[in-house]
């Protein structure tokens, strides 16, 4: 079973490069949004992903010609099938498609309707999402299959909602879906193997590299080990036993790691490792460990420097 | 203040690395051994580090001749200041120099009189290093500088036992130490300044990256992450959310490092991991998390799958 239309909820950061890819790969896509509001601000993140893929393309096209290596996004497809300037213009195809594949819509009930696979990538608000799944479960009929794309939550806080527990499960995606092309893939205790499999499917046809959970785990594989580790290394910083440059010099000679700790706390972006210490009771407590590294990074925030996209981190970077 | 001698207590893998890589950088190197078994057991180590400092020498000088770029291994010097048939034949002899520049004494109060910077790189049991330094105290002086290469003890743990604890401090090598060429340096709180920084120094001398702790730290800063990661990895594993190969390739999509956390446990050994799990008093309760990762981890072990070294761990190595 293929599916023929696919339907992304939400047109933020994530549910817009979602749509992109899927519509990249050769799927009609649809958007829902809740409000004229988020048109306006849904479509300028599909203009810039447009020539972001063009952008790409023509770097390759440059290397192409200069003989040299090319680094194909692993999103766009197998490097080694890019050979030729006809290859090339199969994909600018493919990325002039893409933006034809999208349509934008605030009716639910008739994206619902013409969709096989639903994506929600909504704001990650336990009640709005919620919210979403109670208005969404009327529409649903038994062949529908639904994936959230939330980062925090998962699946079995929502199954109770929908009227066909078994078609739901998460599907979750890394920032920039083109390059990191990781899908983590997971179902709640009622989502039936066959749904898993068709949505492993899937995100193979996308271009991403499924990655199977066997069971519910909240921060999936990748951000069940992230978080210990930057929380060990916040730990030192805030009990000064070394420096930022220390601690990532070390990680990096140790392990042959490109990135040292403090270096992906940028790329993170301090207000999100502030979000997740703070939800630590410890952090309360400004004598403990937690409560060292909440004032540190709440320091760093007030003062603007809240990572990679504000030009200044633990580290500076050109803007 | 130049070190004339260095006096290396402990002829075990690390002991004798640490020598060798010393004497390769000119400086003459007494190893103390408690007995004549010791002595039997240590100079076929020195014996392989002598080959293995040639052929990585033959392995330049081949690269060299073939045009091909020079992986000098770290701990050598810098790669850049290696480009012709006099650097090499330099570094030559270099390690012929070594080889000439240790020698193995029984006799503590001689070993001692002649050094003027002691590393202590004995078993690391607790009585066992105690009994040392009751034993060495006496013959220091207020100029001899000690310290300890432990991985797992802290040097207030000894210092105590010393008449001059302000010259007492941590340095601690990594395994392969001619190519994991970190030293992490790390002081009690009565390490004089002056101390601190002349082993930095000393550090650099033989060709290592200090990396400086400003506190006392267990597990100093590598393991002080390692542990977090590789446990929350060990986690995933025994509640059976993922496999191993999921876990790894996770890890290397999302971060662009190039092992995962279980090929990292099959280079430090899967003996070591299940010591470090069993510390935790959770791990006797086979119902918790570290019960499981116990039961796992000693399942694989009883099979003789402990790691690299075993050619299994969680995977598989040619021999």
């Amino acid at each position: 079973m293929e599916f023929r239309h696919v339907l992304v909820a939400g047109g933020g950061v994530l549910g817009a490069q979602i749509a992109f890819q899927t519509a990249f790969k050769g799927f009609p896509v649809t958007i829902w949004l809740r409000s004229e509001g988020s048109i306006g601000r849904t479509e300028p993140k599909l203009t810039r992903l447009y020539n972001v893929y063009r952008a790409e393309l023509a770097r390759i096209g440059e290397a192409m010609l200069a003989g040299k290596p090319l680094d194909l996004p692993r999103g766009f497809g197998d490097a080694a099938a890019v050979k030729s300037a006809e290859d090339l213009a199969r994909l600018e195809k493919a990325v002039e498609a893409a933006k034809q594949n999208i349509r934008l819509s605030l009716d639910l009930a008739e994206s619902v309707r013409e969709a096989d696979f639903i994506i929600e990538s909504m704001a990650e608000d336990r009640e709005a999402k919620r919210e979403f799944y109670a208005k969404l479960a009327p529409f649903l009929d038994e062949k529908t299959i639904v994936a959230t794309n939330s980062s925090t939550m998962i699946p079995s806080m929502f199954s109770d909602l929908l009227p066909y527990p078994e078609n739901y499960l998460a599907l979750h995606f890394a920032n920039n879906i083109w390059r990191s092309n990781t899908a983590e893939i997971m179902g709640h205790s009622g989502t039936s193997e066959a749904v898993f499999g068709r949505v492993v499917e899937f995100a193979k046809e996308i271009g991403m590299i499924p990655l199977e959970l066997k069971k519910e785990q909240p921060g999936y594989i990748l951000n069940s080990m992230l978080v210990p580790f930057l929380s060990a290394a916040e730990a030192l910083w805030a009990n000064e036993v070394a420096d930022p440059e220390t601690i990532d010099k070390t990680w990096t000679l140790g392990t042959g790691s490109p990135y040292g700790p403090f270096r992906i706390l940028d790329i993170v972006g301090l207000q999100t490792a502030y979000n997740i210490v703070s939800m630590n009771p410890e952090a309360k407590n400004p004598e403990s460990t937690a409560g060292k590294i909440a004032a540190g990074l709440k320091a760093k925030i007030d003062a603007g420097k809240t990572g990679v996209n504000a030009g200044e981190g633990f580290y500076r970077y050109e803007k």
